[in-house]
């Protein structure tokens, strides 16, 4: 078995990122190289599951080839392919080896290389969506919906262009990120399982498997059913790549809505701003010289690493692109789409350990929105002079504003000796006034719009909210 | 009003590639920066409809107020913003000068200027989905479908690696993007149908709105349906990124199908195959020094068009990161998204004028089908070796192959005179030597295939075949 | 002539970003589809003298060409190129046209069309990086200059991760990007002056031109002398893509300096930070409905526009791949290369507009240097309590700033009632402690260090500061 | 000491292609988690060292230190970091441990986090790339070298857009490749040495170093120079991003070299063209189901390589934002630059392996010339007819190939029939009318351009050819 040092390996994610032992082996189990070749022999074996079923080899061949591939190991296949410098060619051999002469000529019968290496991605990519990458979103979906629940009255400034708006809660803002993700979800969900497999031979023409069948398109059916699988509507020595693409958009679209998020959990950080905390461990060191330094170093990681993983969708694009019936420049590549899922997972699996600790300074909240109380009324102020039938209300109002910060008072004190605006005051109901006073009511529908957001996406994606 | 010649443009969109009126006026309906302003004006007027409606306003206002937007000119707003230097802003004043004092309020009432851009965005890229992108594409997968049937049963060897393989027909090939051209158009379609607008207000909590109506988002759907649009889960100061995100990600995955194919078509007419060409003009010039060529210059462009716009992939994902309830820069990059859809569909346009034109020269084919045909056959015989129980096929006829090169002789030639191979080839059925014998019938069910695939996408695509 | 309104244009760059009159023409000179053509027809030009030189052709003859190219148009040259569809053509009939039957055939002589489209831009952004591109990069560099210097010694507190560090000056903030903007210059010049002609031929080994001249390669050196250029160590069709891909590397990177300083500019106009402002004219209207709003627009766009260019590199790594002695397949995609320049340009030239009124709030700038002075000293307290011979300096630092927090005290209060750490607080100096009870000396050489870079960069490309 | 299978890794970079156990050891000694923290310990020496050179601390305690930062080992730091979170703090701590009270203080004395990190990368790419990568680069070089002269009269016909054009040599065809590798090395080398460490503190100001030095520039000098480095400009926390942006530009334009030239040799190896071929192993397999195919898997994979590394350059990009001082965003991004070198590295090894067993078949290089011979007279015929006189060569030309094509003829058979241009044809020498004769002989200094080539590059690379 070739072992080494994890510190001996190139990629970070098989050696920083890849230390928490149990996260590590949860990716393993469908990402590594090991479960590749797992996958692959498990095709090899639904196809002859298949020619069983179809009467073309007998079912004590299929079961002495479905013990055999059970058998073997990642290592073997990798020493038999020194010999014969194809992978596939490899596997085939070394089930070949472990069974009778009977069975041999069954194994990969009229099949070529792809038909195995796409389908078993196609099932390993599928039912890794379900069984990791969608539990693991899910889980840190949960969180932020507890957190927007928690939060959904607590008025904070709303800001756009980093400027102060008007006023939302926290629990709206997080509502954001909770629809998002959740959108997010739902994609990688139907793409996931959208995944194609194929059985369809060297140039997609069903060649072979038309020697020995009429239907050549039922026996791939079978073959794929055995897999959970269905077939693309054409294919050539491989499955349109179309699925697949759509499957890593679906990823890289949803790292965006994370690192957007981390960047909004980065900023509302800020020295200044201090609205949320990341929670320090008793040991832990900020920088290495300034002992009093708090840094938001794992959303800063995920923005990282999302600036990492994002642009490799420009392989995907390009590995659209195949010359006639295929030429293999995109294998090597493809061979790398499950770090593309590491990546993710692993900033996912970073965003629940810290958001399940996140830390809301309510005091922070409410000084900071403070700041600009008196100027967050301008926007119901100029509606309401609009509907009450001031004609340039917008422009009024922006002129108040100037003043008042020149004059370093507030609106509505100036509104009061403005002859031209005092008479649309005047016809304002109590109600109306009280907002224009408490701009800590001026929240919208913020609060209700969070708990819809949440019920909706745990209807729909099966959230159970404790 | 401010023209110039197109030759003074820097964009090759508005000029090399703007050339062709009709082509051009048809993407400016929807795409020109005079469309945008009109769509955004249509939406000032779907929300004066739905004030109406909920009684806010009277009709009369209303009517007053559709009647303003649909006069006014974009050179008009452009000037006004030079004084507001805001946009929407400038779009509403020049609505305001043409109503009365009565009316001017409800001009862009409780809306931000998101509410209007987003939204307008969100109908015209839809309406060009359906009344301009699809509509070319599936001209062109029309064309295709057409190709394919009628060179069905057009025997041509397969290639993979760029290598003779076995054999598939013309039609087959072609096929093939019919399948994926299909499959990209249901995708865009989904996409562009799925684009949502927004009436929520500065902070998307329906701030200002709710100052009004006890239930804004009722209130939000009724704008949005008089543009014939859906709201998102949830909103900030604009739409959720992900559905431009993937709308966009539909259009650029279609354009690789588009470039996979024009790589195809080049790679044929390279003067070693030449199986398919390029209609030439009897004036057009192929090389300027070299006037014997005929270059495969369309294709070559289309290839090179989507090196261009595949890229900007890259800017919709780091859009999709927007500070806090929105910061502005994704302002200025959302504005070349038109022209990422001219760059697909002036491609697309090009590719229905030379694929109308298409040579495909048969003697050629035929030529080239020639050069391995006694190979061709070692797929066949190795797996018809296997059935018939034969342990190590596989590495059998390989080596059979090598002496066969070698010896300037045939496979079936060859296997007679082995001993270890007669036995198996004397229970070959007479219609299995036959095909090892003729292989230009190993083409397994392409023609069939080719028939159903199309008849699939037109039945999907409604795509009528005359 | 085919004249539109910039408002049916597609691409923003000819609309919405190219409405400054005088900007938009300077770029145009070099970077229009009119400026491109006249280019060409000056290779065509330096080709002819060339040949004079030789005494291939009659001085006459050259000057008859001369004259003719510099007389004709690019509406002609493109009708012509609707009867020839090759462009290059399309521009010798026109030059021909003019000419004696004698001079004819002088015109283009020996020459492939990329001899002259490659050669033609290696001269226009040759001419272009000189000037147009590094002189708005210089004025933009010279305002950071005069800012620097102008407020190197403003003390500011220094900032990672967002989180207050220790102190520097504002100056030395903005020197930063003096000296990275400075490096880019730099970088931008000299790839520019390194960008190569080639006059070699169809397939670059000069086939045609050694027809006629024993030593070719002192031909083309002719040509390009004349042209100010030079060859590349070898071409095929086309100038080795290298060269103008170090170009683009170049400008795209300085790009991204832009685009951190308007990151930068844009979270210091935060409204908890508010350190520095964005000029606002009188009648701007920050919102369309929140009247009160001051959005850093200007910034955000510089953000925004290196989202939509920055990914564009993809293209020109590309573009490195051409098939044997050239394919087509970079020839639409070159002609996308002025969009970058001009995207670039547009930038600096709104940051030179933004920087020149850059407003910076002195009293801000204060306030939030006092909200963490007392935490401040943690980093030189750890450091001398160290250098005093404190085992573990780091972490008795650490556990005093948690105490600080928790006690709303000072860590000089603190450190005087800690028995271990007495003994070192009564060996330090006087000036030792006067910075750790005045951190706002606490800057290092940050003032000196602005004006030596900011010295630095003068000289080295010759900028006078006034 | 954590260690696992390699086929548990995620990244095919450390399993599928680290096998080659020589191979991958001399990576791991820059590139490895391993060398990465040795290289940071060398940091910390050099400091120390400064430090004794300036009398701030003993010789005897920079020994001390030195002889413990030899002694540590990646695992024990990484086991450090679990208690301190802060990978630099851990390798601090874990050399305090084994020195004396003496001299702990001075251990990471007055630095930074990032003073180490961003020095000890920029070392360690340094020296790997003068003790790695050029050396792979030039090995490589040194075999296109090889061939290139080898072959450098193998008259082949020169293609553009796939096309048959005019003649060149084979030679001259892989001197391209000398030509842009040699350039590309020279890139490599002088981004290489150019990259930048720094002593400049936590937020680039030199405040702690300015307790204790007078000039903190000198100091950093004095450090650096123990590295082999010289400073930035200037520099924030981090040193100025845009030397390694560089750096990896240059691998990565690099990169794109290795694919254009493995398209052509894939292309080369078309069934229809055959003119180059990749050795095969005698038990290799070419395909699982294809036993007769000879696939050029080896140049496949570069190109793949290429598509999968080429994207992460936006990376770079990216991580040339900063928010001030410094945010985290490219900490774990920068982690993953090794792996761009080893994508690289990997793929020149390839390619040092395949060509090495480079076939060229000459057969077939003649065969593919002789088929357009007489076509490819066209371009001296027309540019002869010019120089004689015709005013109107290229077109009369264009025509005749048009006829020529079609009445299956040669062009030196159709002129003498027309009378239009009989008269010109009289007048060509004697060795003008051989040329057109014997197209074979109408390769230009294809050949002399060639050897040029090969003496410029192994003269400014110093690469001796044996």
């Amino acid at each position: 078995m070739i072992s080494r040092s994890v510190f001996d390996n190139i990629s970070p994610l098989d050696h920083r990122y890849s230390l928490r032992k149990e996260e590590f082996e949860s990716y393993g189990q469908y990402l590594s190289e090991k479960a590749k070749v797992k996958y692959q022999a498990a095709v090899e074996v639904a196809l002859v599951k298949a020619l069983a079923k179809g009467d073309v080899c007998s079912q004590a061949v299929a079961d002495e080839i479905e013990k055999a591939a059970g058998e073997l190991n990642v290592e073997e296949v990798y020493n038999e392919e020194k010999k014969t410098r194809h992978n596939i060619r490899a596997l085939v051999n070394c089930i070949q080896k472990r069974v009778s002469e009977e069975a041999k000529p069954y194994v990969h019968f009229t099949t070529t290389s792809f038909d195995i290496v796409d389908t078993a991605n196609a099932v390993r990519y599928k039912e890794a969506t379900e069984g990791l990458i969608l539990a693991i979103l899910k889980d840190l979906l949960k969180i932020l919906m507890e957190i927007a629940l928690r939060e959904k009255d607590t008025v904070q400034v709303g800001r756009t262009h980093g400027q102060h708006a008007v006023p939302i809660t926290f629990g709206f803002a997080v509502a954001e990120y909770v629809s998002r993700l959740g959108n997010r979800i739902q994609a990688i969900k139907l793409a996931g399982n959208n995944l194609r497999g194929k059985i369809a031979g060297a140039v997609g023409a069903y060649n072979a498997s038309h020697l020995f069948f009429d239907d050549p398109e039922k026996f791939e059916d079978d073959v794929l059913k055995e897999l959970n699988l269905e077939a693309a509507t054409h294919s050539t020595q491989i499955v349109e790549p179309e699925y697949i693409t759509d499957f890593v958009h679906s990823l890289v679209s949803c790292f965006s809505v994370l690192a957007s998020f981390s960047d909004d959990m980065r900023h509302l950080q800020r020295s200044e701003i201090g609205e949320v905390g990341e929670y320090f461990a008793k040991d832990q060191v900020g920088s290495s010289t300034m002992p009093h330094k708090r840094n938001p170093i794992n959303y800063e990681n995920v923005k990282s690493m999302w600036k990492e993983f994002m642009p490799r969708m420009i392989t995907q694009y390009q590995d659209q692109l195949s010359e006639h019936q295929r030429d293999l420049t995109n294998s090597a590549s493809s061979r790398f789409i499950p770090e593309i899922i590491v990546g993710l997972l692993s900033s996912a699996n970073r965003l629940i350990r810290v958001c399940s600790k996140l830390v809301v300074d309510h005091k922070n909240i409410e000084k900071n929105f403070d700041m600009n109380k008196e100027m967050i009324v301008a926007e119901p102020l100029y509606i309401l002079l609009a509907s009450y039938g001031h004609p340039d209300a917008h422009e009024a109002v922006r002129r108040l504003t100037l003043e008042a910060q020149e004059n370093n008072s507030t609106l509505r004190e100036l509104i009061k000796d403005k002859d031209e605006l005092k008479p649309y005051w005047d016809r304002l109901t109590e109600k109306q006034i009280e907002l224009l006073t408490k701009p800590e009511k001026y929240t919208g529908i913020a609060a209700e719009k969070t708990e819809k957001v949440v019920e909706y996406w745990s209807k729909v994606l099966n959230v159970d909210l404790d």
